[in-house]
């Protein structure tokens, strides 16, 4: 059937996981909903005879992991990422349920590579990481009590996308969003512009650049859009550089310098 | 609410566990779904430190364990049980999906105590088990591998049971978008932006600021995301409103002023 076709499309992205048993556990939810794609960024213990115990038959799945660096490698290639929260953050990217984003994303998933992004068993996602993220899920659990297990939020969303594989309508999709590093391209050009013109201070870049990630990640850019976008942005650069060379001109006095921005860049600390 | 009532009218039955750990990671699983009645029949090994330390914070599940001899015992008062099978068996029972049960015994729970059977994990339950409940319940999996682990069922059923009873739907922050005349006047402030820099000229303008248009219609900008974009336009043209004012002031000639954009007059030359 075709839906075999779009969970080939899916990719399960573990981030920094510390207990091998869950790499496993995980392996296994997986393949339970015939899922296979296993990304790891940086496991703590990977390969590791715990995550075969758990895995209990699904040692392709293992086998077949890869095991990446940074979480752009990971997502390379990818057109859609959900990132799983335990909390509902107070801010306004989108927070679905499994049930609403399990069909968005296989929707998706019928051309191009997706991905379901899983963060460490203490601390979840960083916001660097839930910035890449086009929809935030949150699975509905006790607020008293509201950390599942990650293999077995693996297994929950695993089993509302094979729910939702079942009842799919193959379709395609309107809009076709642009890779991952396309996109990530964009934001680094943006950020840049935006400390060249003097719109980003040393003041909470990072919380600005958040924003700015947020509101451009519901819209899903296209990579004509992203042309478009980036070339505003380079419009905007060169009108700015001879606005400068035209006031170092008239005043011999030297103007302020840009900032250099690599030190706000925000880095993820272990 | 009345349906956090009805979850303490449901027991989760584990008969015959084998390994310990499971019986932790399946009292975690219900705790993150607000159940908390954990019957075991004839469990290999509990109390165990692995079932404690899979619990990670549910160890008020295990402590309240009811450890029984006999699965009579463990049904004991209850009217209405959904036993899990891995298999779609010849019996003359019904046999139904998570989502089509779980409402089921959420009505039931709503006045007298239910229970969700679960079997080894090697075996799953005997027949002389599922003959004791009125629902049989198959987690639709995939054929080549459907064996999931008995927490990650619990974990699944206990999610269904949770999303019937409606009770911990996330509060989702939802978009409030901004009104028209807030969006149409970020368009209008663009479109004097893009003409002022130099991205707009007197080809096709208006082409293009449809196509922005669609961009920013598709993420639905909220009013505090309009000022951080009108705060990013202002900028990219203040610089030189700053440059203009010293100029006139400096030069009592008046400077060539800017073009009229309404005719979309190239504005690109300098």
């Amino acid at each position: 059937m075709d839906k075999q076709n779009h969970l080939q499309n899916i990719r399960v992205v573990l981030s920094h996981t510390t207990h091998p048993g869950n790499i496993g556990a995980a392996a296994r939810a997986m393949k339970t909903m015939g899922l296979h794609h296993l990304y790891l960024i940086n496991p703590r213990l990977f390969p590791d005879p715990q995550a075969e115990a758990m895995a209990a038959g699904a040692d392709d799945v293992l086998r077949d992991a890869v095991v990446c660096n940074s979480i752009d490698e990971a997502l390379h290639g990818v057109v859609y990422t959900v990132a799983m929260t335990a909390r509902l953050r107070d801010i306004s990217i989108e927070v679905k349920t499994p049930r609403e984003a399990m069909p968005l994303l296989l929707h998706q998933a019928a051309t191009q590579p997706v991905a379901m992004l899983f963060g460490t068993e203490m601390s979840g996602l960083t916001n660097e990481e839930l910035g890449k993220a086009q929809v935030l899920v949150n699975i509905p659990a006790h607020p008293d009590f509201s950390s599942l297990n990650i293999a077995a939020s693996v297994q929950v969303m695993a089993y509302e996308l094979s729910v939702a594989a079942q009842s799919y309508l193959p379709d395609v999709p309107e809009i076709q969003p642009a890779p991952y590093e396309q996109v990530e391209g964009f934001f680094a050009h943006m950020e840049k512009t935006l400390f060249e013109i003097g719109f980003l201070t040393t003041q909470n870049p990072a919380r600005m650049m958040q924003r700015l990630r947020r509101l451009y990640a519901r819209t899903k850019l296209e990579p004509d859009e992203i042309n478009i976008l980036r070339g505003i942005l380079s419009v905007a650069t060169e009108y700015n550089a001879r606005l400068r060379a035209r006031y170092q001109r008239e005043n011999p006095i030297t103007p302020k310098q840009p900032k250099d921005i690599s030190k706000y860049k925000d880095v993820r600390k272990h």
